[in-house]
């Protein structure tokens, strides 16, 4: 018997639910779920082997007593939250697996991790997860031939599949609506080009894309994401010339929400308060200059840099934001929160609309002499709003980890990230079943 | 007999301890500075009235013994310092003087403030500080004429006189350097225009700027500065359709400076490790895209909606940053620190350098059923880069605001500003003799 405890419920946890429930029979699972909405699962899983618990994460001591009795602590809360979930394991002892890039308060507790044998596994999910599990994999598979890697780009996207792309966007939320708002802000990109350091500023990021073509879906558009710098010791590709990690995008998307970037729609630094009632037109306004006779239109073409054409314009009035009939479903807030409830609102994954993850990894290597490009990329559509392809690439791999951990056949200790054999092999073999595979080809 | 007890004896000091110790005698004034240089004023004053305490700020031992035996107490330290001085002033029942913004910290302060009957007087230095007073007592002049307020526009600007001025970017450092780089960053602009409220974000701040002329020294640029919104309570100005503060910088520097904002060189939010050396042009190429033919030089006039003309190069090329033969004189820290320590170079003002303050208010109101504008304005130049015009505009209402708290004829208490009459009165006449008078003229 086997104790799985998840901490949260939300839109990444259907798979990893489904995935254990459906094997707890088999391998005498029993799936304990920690989230104030535990208990709306049960119309999902008329399970006896899923247990709810209406608790937040901040009720600390009943926490405790569900991590206490746990074999192993699953973390999908968002990640400012799995500092509490991971001392909690520290102090039970227990092994504990997130979908989350390891922050600088995880990282901290990598000495007390290992001091008490325990595995604290990151970065499990999808980006991160696989995209560091296949990487790793197709690297090691070139080194083994004799190659020598010279450059590599990663790139990932959360998107919509072709026939569920009702707008101009061609995007609709399938994960936290808060991070696809936030996402880039904080700090620069960094990467590595040509042997030099690059450094690109949140103002500069969706500028700065490169072009992809996926053989099934057609063109995307990638955009640097976060440190890039920090995973060539981890990817062990040092003397490597080019290294760069991104996010995917379809044409076009990067440009309009450079709008809101550079007008300040995405600041989280402080609040708004707009009244009772707001437009969307009149949101919009504010962040643009007054000018006497000019429309808000104009206004926004002529704002220097932004360069708009008319398919950015019909991207920003899908979202409401030139309409003077649209009313704001949230008045009061940050500039970025009260985005995202435009952006919940309008961009809503439909009950039948199937979501696509799209991943590249585009690789060079030097092999007899001659240089090569290979791409390996995973291409993979969901079943629904809540079968999410999003939710099976962050969550059957974490459950994979956890078992693997489980199971006792994985074993190093420490705060880590799935970048060892041990970990990939087994975990990326038994993903393939469920649709979650690479395909490469020579470029 | 009084003891004064300064904190901070940096770059704004020079002229507040020139003060008290020039009034020494005649007022039975001991000023007591704590400062880790504290030492170093002995080389400027031979005087039995200076008592120099080789203190930091974190010896809070020590400092509560000298705010202990203090009849009032002064901050001049970094913003982010005040709070341990602040409750050091709480606990011994002291009051303060600061030249800085109130901040959340200090505002949570007022409550005890109020409760011990003390007075923690902020923003009572140039801008914040004479800005405000100048500003009341002008409004409040044209209320009792009955006139009706409708716009308020004020700018300040730390700047250099024109005959030493010998840059292109027509500045040089006459305060916090650090505060000079991150002017703007963290949150966006906030001001009202026309009744209708504006957001200017950081991207956008130094292109949303308006043109100013001041009689003597030329052309300015204003950009937005802070939250103006704050204000428009302190001022009583309710009904006001346009409210705005900003700064004031010579032209073309908004434009060149915009570069370095959308760059992303002005970040704080990483560490940069450049290696044991580096040039200002490997630093500047490594915030653009990697081209295996175009020239720095060209990426950069490419950058969309930068828009840069010869003069914008020139600037950036003055700075060292399209030299492979000027080394970084610092390589390592974030960004920000790192053109910090070029800005330091390259941006210093020399020994006889003289600075300029200029402050603009520009009001429009309602008198006798038609609409008037007054311009006053505020001009003044420093001695040399010791005794330069910001320290004394900083300074002299600090300690004028520290004499009027000191003799009991200010009375009020809680976390203040200066917008009293009682207090800005007074002040506003003693700066006369200093050269710090304002003129007004109708437009």
């Amino acid at each position: 018997m086997a104790e799985i405890l998840l901490f949260g419920a939300g839109k990444s946890a259907s798979y990893l639910i489904r995935y254990f429930l459906e094997h707890a029979e088999e391998k005498n699972y029993y799936l304990h779920v920690c989230d104030p909405a535990a208990e709306a699962l049960r119309s999902y899983h008329n399970s006896s082997r899923l247990v709810c618990h209406s608790l937040s994460v901040d009720e600390t001591a009943s926490c405790a007593e569900r991590v206490k009795s746990a074999d192993i602590v699953i973390s999908l809360l968002p990640a400012f939250l799995h500092e509490k979930v991971a001392l909690l394991c520290l102090e039970h002892g227990k092994n504990l697996v997130t979908a989350s890039y390891v922050d600088a308060k995880m990282q901290a507790l990598d000495a007390a991790v290992k001091a008490k044998g325990l595995c604290f596994m990151n970065e499990a999910g999808l980006d991160p997860g696989i995209d560091h599990m296949s990487a790793m994999k197709l690297l090691n598979d070139l080194k083994k031939q004799g190659a020598t890697i010279f450059s590599f780009e990663s790139f990932t996207g959360g998107l919509i599949a072709p026939d569920c792309d009702t707008n101009p966007w061609h995007y609709k939320l399938s994960w936290n609506p808060r991070n696809v708002v936030l996402a880039g802000s904080g700090s620069s990109a960094r990467y590595l080009d040509n042997h030099e350091l690059r450094f690109v500023s949140y103002p500069q990021l969706f500028q700065r894309r490169q072009v992809f073509e996926h053989p099934k879906y057609g063109s995307f558009e990638g955009y640097p994401n976060r440190d890039s710098l920090g995973y060539q010791k981890v990817y062990e590709l040092d003397q490597v010339r080019t290294l760069l990690r991104g996010t995917l995008r379809k044409p076009g998307y990067c440009s309009s929400w450079n709008v809101f970037v550079q007008l300040g729609l995405t600041d989280d630094s402080y609040q708004m308060d707009l009244g009772d009632s707001c437009s969307g037109r009149n949101f919009f306004n504010s962040f643009l200059p007054y000018h006497r006779s000019k429309s808000l239109e104009e206004k926004v073409m002529e704002v220097p840099g932004l360069n708009l054409n008319g398919a950015d314009m019909a991207r920003i009035a899908f979202l409401g934001l030139f309409s003077n009939d649209y009313q704001l479903p949230q008045t009061k807030g940050s500039p970025a929160a009260i985005l995202q409830a435009i952006l919940e609102e309008k961009w809503r994954l439909e009950v039948n609309d199937r979501d696509l993850i799209v991943m590249i990894h585009r690789i060079g290597y030097q092999l007899d002499g001659k240089e090569h490009f290979i791409e390996s990329s995973l291409a993979l559509e969901g079943e629904d709003a809540r079968y999410t392809a999003m939710a099976k690439t962050v969550g059957i791999p974490a459950a994979l980890c956890a078992e693997e951990m489980l199971s006792g056949r994985f074993s190093k200790s420490g705060v880590l990230i799935p970048i060892y054999p041990e970990i990939y092999i087994p975990v990326l073999e038994n993903l393939v079943p469920y649709g979650i595979k690479y395909e490469e080809r020579q470029k």
